[in-house]
């Protein structure tokens, strides 16, 4: 694996594990007021489309970053759902 | 441009517009309680890699998007230490 890979893939770890403390935060606070639906939902539409990009290039970092970060964007969305 | 860089820079414009609906929302309502700071300190972190990555790769939709997206998490953030 090269130095560029390794590069990569911390920043994935970096960006992917962003979205876990607001997670958590929801998940004690039980409130999503301040957080913007437009924002995760164009979130959401991005890491797939990214996704799709990694793929295509055939790039690791890209790949994994993009499929976690989906994930969380995604249960994020459906807490922004279910606590008003 | 081949059709790959274009799904990436369409990647890149989703994920990059995606912070503007939270900077739009906090700048209307000046409340951020419910928005996680350790989040959008990881996020602008992890960012900056992405921007490293980018420019090793020589990969214009990761540099723009990356560019684009640290401003406005950092914006964020700067709302973040504001309104309380």
């Amino acid at each position: 694996m090269d130095i560029i890979t390794i590069i990569g893939l911390i920043a994935a770890a970096f960006t992917t594990v962003a979205l876990l403390p607001q997670l958590i935060k929801i998940w004690k606070t039980k409130s999503t007021k301040d957080i913007s639906n437009g924002m995760f939902m164009l979130f959401c539409g991005g890491v797939l489309l990214w996704l799709v990009y990694g793929v295509l290039r055939n790039d690791l970092a890209i790949i994994l970053a993009n499929s976690l970060a989906f994930i969380q964007a995604l249960v994020i969305l459906m807490f922004k759902a279910k606590y008003k």
